[in-house]
């Protein structure tokens, strides 16, 4: 049996877990989010990699994300910012399950100008790990958005994360196409109205007023036939471009932003900032991560 | 037995009959919404005012909001605004039923300056009863807030309802409050964290940029010991603060707004539209919707 570390990001949807031998990435697995495990967070670990166990046991386990929440596996602290990689490493939170050395990375907490206090865990992993790979992410100032439920905005100041904000942009999206008498309750089958619908809800963000458009995703059905696909696009720009706007004087400070996450969605930030003028630079969000949990090659 | 006429609002989650006679209200009782019958809706109507119809047949039917709907009892039009009291009450569908005339109140509609089309079904009755009980309001430019699950902000000039829009505010809300993670899906059981909550909320909402101040709602719980009640507080004010922040155009046109509705509900938007210097005057929704539907003493 060779040795092996695993790896992984626990978050309030998902397990991802890596198997990692030599340096270098050997298999992965999934299981349940810790939104699911309800307060059995060891057990479910535990039978997430029973496979692994079987062979015999790792020689260690390095863990970011919702494992160390307050309702995670063990509780992790925040490391504040302004904060660079070997301060938040050093924020671990380190304990020996089975006799095996496990690390459960820390959060990050910031406090805004605004006096917004604020919070993440796990995707400081990786904006580390994108300036790990990158030594050119290591000097100047750069921003960092990580499209998702609960969208991060960061900015990177010679390495170190000193500033980001929140948006819960997707959340909203998925209430109010799921939930809501504005959404449509399907997922688009026709992409063509479903682009239309985008680019019309983008241009309507112009001036960041999201309450007095929103209504008009369910008006232009009735009045003027828009279809649900068109509606459902509709949505999804008009709350991409109202984040967009409110983050103008942000995005205003950096030339180009950095993506990092879901392709897909990565896309859609990349065409609404693309018709504000902001370049963006795509990284995959899983290669990120694993960079952040120490690997060096993937 | 007296003769008698049948006057209502059929809105999505209830529904209001009212029995009058000789003019003069005898009697009330309610039902289930529109958005309940699932397009039964004439034999939902019938089983609600079953017993009324034991003394005998009423001489006339008059309902207004989502009984004139698509998936209502029967399609009322909408009539287009700029719109009076006269032009809506010709737009009426008219039909028999058993014998009895039913006229099913229009909607209005209208597209605002920005190109959005925008529809109402209810609201209109409320404003066009609040015009026949205050001729003041018959007269010059006022602004009328109905506040509610879909708030429509409207203009009043002489008589006629000129323009509106839709904010789904509270819908909006009650989607935060109960089905995401930043609400703390309970009510509110401490009225002074909740206050507190609600002025902290008004006062982050003062430029009107919703998506970066809602996460705070989470994060002054983790980071700041807020309450849930504070939380709950602290959504609502910043919903209603960035709504009247995004209608501050139009607002800035009057010296004063009436709101029309819920008494509580209305009284949180004078509290807010208080604290940007705009007076409000509190009108009683149901007897706007009397009066609106023909009642001239209630």
């Amino acid at each position: 049996m060779k040795g092996y570390a695993v790896v992984g990001d626990w978050g309030t949807s998902r397990l991802r877990l890596f198997r990692v031998e030599n340096g270098v990435l050997a298999a992965r697995c999934d299981g349940p989010g810790i939104g699911a495990v309800g307060g059995a967070a060891e057990a479910a670990f535990a039978d997430a990699i029973a496979p692994w166990l079987a062979d015999g046991l790792p020689e260690s386990i390095t863990l970011c994300g919702m494992a160390g929440a307050r309702d995670g596996w063990v509780e992790a602290p925040y490391a504040d910012c302004p904060a660079d990689a070997e301060a938040w490493r050093q924020a671990a939170m380190r304990f020996d399950w089975r006799g095996i050395p496990v690390a459960i990375m820390a959060g990050l907490a910031c406090e805004g100008a605004d006096g917004i206090p604020d919070v993440m865990r796990g995707e400081e992993t990786q904006m580390f790990g994108a300036i790990a790979r990158d030594l050119a992410l290591g000097t100047g100032r750069h921003m960092i958005v990580l499209p998702g439920t609960h969208n991060k905005w960061s900015l990177v100041e010679d390495g170190r994360i000193t500033a980001f904000r929140t948006m819960p942009t997707g959340e909203l999206f998925a209430l109010l196409r799921d939930q809501s008498t504005l959404g449509p309750k399907v997922d688009a089958t026709n992409p063509v109205e479903e682009a239309t619908g985008f680019a019309e809800g983008l241009d309507r963000a112009h001036d960041g007023k999201l309450l007095q458009s929103l209504f008009a995703a369910r008006a232009m059905r009735l009045r003027q036939g828009r279809s649900p696909d068109w509606a459902l696009g509709y949505l999804s720009g008009l709350l991409i471009g109202c984040e967009i706007a409110e983050m103008r004087g942000m995005v205003g400070t950096t030339d180009s932003i950095i993506l990092i996450g879901d392709a897909r969605l990565s896309a859609r930030y990349a065409q609404a900032l693309d018709r504000q003028g902001v370049a963006t630079h795509m990284l995959d969000g899983d290669a990120c991560a694993l960079a952040g949990l120490g690997l060096t090659e993937i």
